[in-house]
């Protein structure tokens, strides 16, 4: 039924003839049309000279250069990298900034974890060592942390909450199962880690003890580590555990935190109070297999070998002991710049972070070593005479894995010149993790994605197959039949500042479908990769090659490639989803069979199909004139600049209700799990909230969001005269 | 998505005025639609005082007369299980025949398993004895076996085999995972057990181990026995493993397995070749912890704290022995029959079997205890003199776990007078093993049934709830709002003989919904039902009420409650049914959007919807009367003949394809898994084999079939006038 309904959808588009323009085929030729005729056999081979310079051998070297040794943010071998980093961009010719910041870290100074009884236990809180991977047992390893937990020792009885999600713990509520002075145990997964936290700490709880089930990403899924790739019984997962309402150092929201910055009280802000400890499933085991209360509702049961129980009893008590250090401590980004030959004024970024839990050779070094060949090819072309005609950025980005900090606070201090000036951002954090490629994009760069995407051949290729064939074939636009789906942008990685501070075109692009999980633990190394996701490079290569694709043509093409009238067509699908939870929390009523927007937010629905019918004609007569010939110079930087200025039609200075510093009214990260992606925010905090009046009020905004936009685009269609 | 097709679904039958007359409120007053008005108000009365005999207490002492030692068919256990129904149903007053039948049946005599190595390791094949159940260590008891297993010891390398369905054999062939020579190491579920040897044998293994896998039946599904009901470590099992074409004893196939029966060679029938051992997930832990093959496929992993492997590697093999005895043993079907007063030679058959694989406490008591109230209730009326006006068979039948044989040679011996004087079969297998109402029905008895429900009580009922209110709460019928769903027979229990051979219109009924499993296993005790299902017996009184309803109406109803019309409906959502099928196996090609019936299919459809529409008339002049007493005697009596002929007008003399004693063309069990009913089989062979030919040749017998139900119907309108 769900294709009968796609199907429906199309036809019902292409009947007002929306889609017609946007339906080329981006492997066929022509897919530089954002230059002139004239000029595309020069720019295609600066392209093929661009897309042939990453290899398998340079990749590697960046890759045991950056992951041998762990580099936590704030501490030497982070200073190490840094240093390593900007060595590498100045070694290729980039004039580099290392931009430090003053935020607000945690250090782990203490832990332990016991069961008390007639025979307490104490439970392993660091990863096995293994004979096969020695990064793993590196003295810099850490146990097991989650940053910015409460400090404290408490003894109490246990409760499991599942996921630890919103829902979960109103479950525990439905059934009496009382949270308060008791220690949460609760399974990774389902949710941003810090919302288990503040939902447990909300209700009462003495502390929390998050461990990874082996039916999310352990034996239940495959072979582990060392033999296989999965969680093997002792792996922890670390991390963040911060829930503030904006990105960034927590004491200096909206403003770059230098080190003499104005800033908050530490005590003020809501960092968690209560203790906090990440475990493998070998000492949730130990934990489980002792509780003695009643069996759990169907969906909470995980993977371990018992009856997962919902109360541990009187009988069964643990001891957790944490003690963390919160404080002030320094950090850089290493900002790396390639001036534009042209138009230096405008600028490309591209952006990993490099910070880590440990040695980091996924998160994120799977994605800073395409940076860095991504970096390398250009700057190689420009020693060769080619720069590109605007300026291209590499920022390596620090803190990242502490809250989004390092690239938060530049886009902080440098926020006017990027409103007005940077063409788009790409994020490639954990980017070469598998050869089926994936991108979460805006509306607006999703064409030269997707014609980019038809010029780079897929990670171990067979048969000549390009991305856009087995991305679409692997994962196909059910509005768009034969063309591929793309995530949508939400938090969680260094894209957030440049997409919701600054409302800049992004991407996040990345390649995945390897079998294993070495997720923030002591195991995401260098011996690990190459088992999981190989020794080849080749989703590596093929991420670097889309890097230089997409990038190459925003910073070179005379047309800018971004495609407003996209913002159309993804207005609709979201509204069809939004329609979709509005009926189901009751906000509004399911609308009439064969209506997929309801009536509630038709007049936006109307407005967006408009807009978008406008637009893409609009488009195809610029397309046209560009190809011609017959539009440059200035009227050519005109248009540009209303290209750019399409992006920020979506900002909003106060920001979002309760989020001020989320500016972007098209897309946001949820406010109750971190996790999902809300786009089109407004609508969704009024369905979570079962608001009708701010669903109503949603509409009117977005309403305006769109007057705003024809208006740009009347404006390029009277420069297209 | 579904719920919308469903609206369609109805508004479209609703426009050719089709359900109008069947939409009637079985809630509302006039249920008792088969009888004269003036005669309705004596009727209630006498239901009433039928459905207000079952105790509590009279629930219990059945069950623990006959839950108090194990009795597997032909045991001395079983033989004193005979001897305590005969007795009862004589204390009640039937006319009591012990109906003895000499079948081919197994016995276990030796078995064992062992995990050869540097440390050999023997597997416990028996489960645990546990204090708090003394049933679960009678004596009596037995190591796990599957009856029919063939004997022999091998000791053989390890492949796993998931289910062991025929799509997994398939994908081990695909994957090129040799089974032949191997020892098959698969789970239960997902099909008939029988099945996974068949597929073994055929696919070369040396032999077959099948386990309880935690995921199915164990600590994943809640706390187990004996604190919780779910299967614990040790818990096995036991099961036949006979998959022969038909049903009852192997060797007399279509006729009564009498002491001096014609028979065929044991030889050359095909029971099982290989050892096949049952065994709990303990055991499996030991080999599949031993295992160092490669990964499963996503969804082979199981329960088990490991990756599960495809093969256990050469290093490992196991060594199994099993040894069984197959002999023609005498055991019995107790069979009391209460004379009815007017039509005595009218037969309304109640059933359910008496053996077990141990105490049986579940299985079958759970229906058998029901089966001995409904008996009670009937004649505790007659002694007050009042007696239904047909015959009421109350059949305890015997060595059903073997392969239902008990009940088929009774329809063998009885099938002439069934064919023309049953008017119904009630089983009740297992029937009251939780509160949750639930009915596998003919179509043609699916309105007495629902009728009935309307009357009666649920379990541990609030605010009055009846059954019918409960069910349809929890289950409506997606194209019937407001209406209980129905589930559809298939094989696997005693009503096998009656709908399948005889072509008799038949339901079984129960109630689930309790958190447990002891199926086949030593804990199916007392103490087991007791904790799962509770002490109150409110499910048995529920399913008790249900079987006196029902079968009391239709014993005495003056006009049958059978209607013939609901087979136009029926087979309307069979076929649409059948088109999804046809078009996913690439026999048809998918229709056209919005229409749920291929066109292949359209002039059977079009005959279902035209015999509906007529024979729903015709009910209504009929209903209407018989209500004004317009007629009765002889009249009545054809009407009633007719009404028993239209469910054997989809009797076929030659039977299925390959399956000759499956005679009824609406029901039949599948072809390869024993677990799916096929309702209008003919189309799901032909679908299974991919056989367009065969698919239309079904539609001109069903065409047939339609034809012949016309002509019935016709023959009732025409004794309406």
């Amino acid at each position: 039924m769900r294709r009968a309904a796609a199907a429906v959808l199309v036809l019902a588009l292409g009947a007002v003839g929306v889609l017609a323009g946007s339906a080329r085929d981006p492997g066929a030729a022509g897919t530089l049309s954002c230059w002139p005729a004239g000029e595309r056999a020069a720019y295609a081979a600066y392209e093929a000279a661009l897309l042939g310079s990453p290899t398998r051998d340079k990749l590697l070297e960046w890759h045991q250069l950056l992951g041998a040794e762990p580099h936590i943010a704030g501490t030497p071998g982070d200073l190490r990298t840094i240093e390593r980093i900007e060595k590498a961009f100045k070694d290729m010719g980039l004039e580099v900034e290392r931009h430090t910041f003053w935020a607000l870290l945690a250090r782990p100074v203490g832990a332990s974890l016991e069961i008390l009884g007639p025979e307490p236990l104490r439970l392993d809180i660091r990863e096995q060592a293994l004979p096969q991977d020695p990064f793993a047992s590196h003295p810099d390893q850490t146990a097991g942390w989650n940053a910015y937990s409460g400090s404290g020792e408490i003894t109490a009885e246990i409760v499991y909450a599942n996921y630890g999600a919103k829902a979960d713990f109103e479950k525990l509520r439905e059934l009496g199962v009382e949270v308060r002075g008791r220690i949460v145990l609760c399974r990774y997964g389902g949710n941003f880690r810090g919302y288990k936290v503040k939902f447990a700490q909300e209700a009462g709880a003495a502390g929390v003890v998050i461990f990874t089930d082996p039916s999310d990403s352990g034996y239940m899924k495959g072979i582990t580590y060392p033999e296989g790739g999965y969680s093997n019984s002792t792996c922890i997962e670390r991390g963040s555990i911060n829930t503030l309402p904006y990105p960034g150092d927590p004491l200096t929201p909206g403003r770059e935190a230098t080190e003499n910055a104005e800033r908050l009280d530490a005590k003020e802000i809501a960092l968690p109070r209560i203790p906090v400890q990440p475990v493998g499933w070998a000492a949730a085991n130990e934990i489980l297999q002792r509780m003695s209360g009643p069996g759990v509702p169907e969906k909470w049961q995980g993977g371990l070998p018992l009856a997962y129980r919902l109360t541990g009893g009187e009988g069964l008590r643990l001891r957790l002991r944490v003690e963390q250090e919160r404080a002030i401590i320094p950090t850089s980004n290493v900002i790396g710049m390639l001036r534009g030959a042209s138009e230096p004024g405008k600028m490309m970024v591209i952006g990993c972070h490099h910070d880590a839990w440990g040695c980091g050779a996924s998160d994120p070094l799977a994605g800073t070593i395409a940076l860095m060949e991504a970096a390398r090819a250009f700057t190689d072309r420009a020693r060769a005479g080619k720069r590109p005609a605007r300026t291209v950025v590499f920022a390596a980005w620090g803190a990242e894995e502490f809250g989004i900090i390092g690239s938060t606070e530049w886009v902080e201090r440098e926020r006017r010149r990027l409103v007005k000036d940077a063409v788009a951002y790409i994020n490639l954090d954990m980017a070469s993790m598998g050869p089926d490629f994936n991108a979460s994009t805006s509306p607006s760069l999703r064409r030269v994605v997707e014609e980019a995407a038809a010029g780079v051949p897929t990670a171990r290729a067979k048969d000549g197959m390009t991305v856009f064939q087995a991305w679409s074939r692997r994962s196909e636009d059910p509005m768009l039949a034969g063309r591929p789906r793309f995530g949508e942008l939400g938090g969680g990685s260094d894209h957030i500042g440049f997409v919701c501070h600054a409302g800049i075109a992004s991407t996040s692009l990345g390649g995945g479908g390897s079998k294993g999980n070495s997720y923030h633990s002591t195991y995401d190394t260098l011996p690990w990769y190459w088992k999981v996701v190989g020794e080849d490079y080749e989703p590596a290569l093929m991420v670097s090659r889309m890097t230089l694709a997409v990038s190459g043509r925003m910073a070179s093409a005379p047309l800018l490639p971004l495609d407003p009238a996209r913002y159309g067509l993804e207005t609709r699908r979201q509204l069809i989803d939004i329609t979709k939870r509005a009926a189901e929390a009751g906000v509004i009523a399911a609308p009439a069979m064969g209506r997929e927007v309801a009536p509630e937010l038709a007049r936006l629905e109307g407005a967006a199909l408009q807009f978008e019918a406008m637009a893409r004609d609009v488009d195809r007569r610029l397309l046209a004139a560009v190809e011609a010939g017959a539009i440059s110079g200035e009227r050519l930087a005109r248009v540009n600049a209303l290209l750019i200025e399409a992006d920020r039609a979506w900002l909003s200075e106060e920001g979002l209700p309760g989020r001020p510093w989320f500016k972007n009214l098209y897309a946001a990260s949820d406010e109750d799990s971190g996790y999902a992606p809300w786009t089109l925010p407004l609508f969704r905090r009024a369905i979570e909230h079962k608001d009708r009046a701010a669903l109503d009020a949603a509409e009117e905004t977005y309403l305006g969001v769109f007057e705003r936009l024809r208006e740009i685009v009347t404006k390029i269609g009277a420069e297209v005269g």
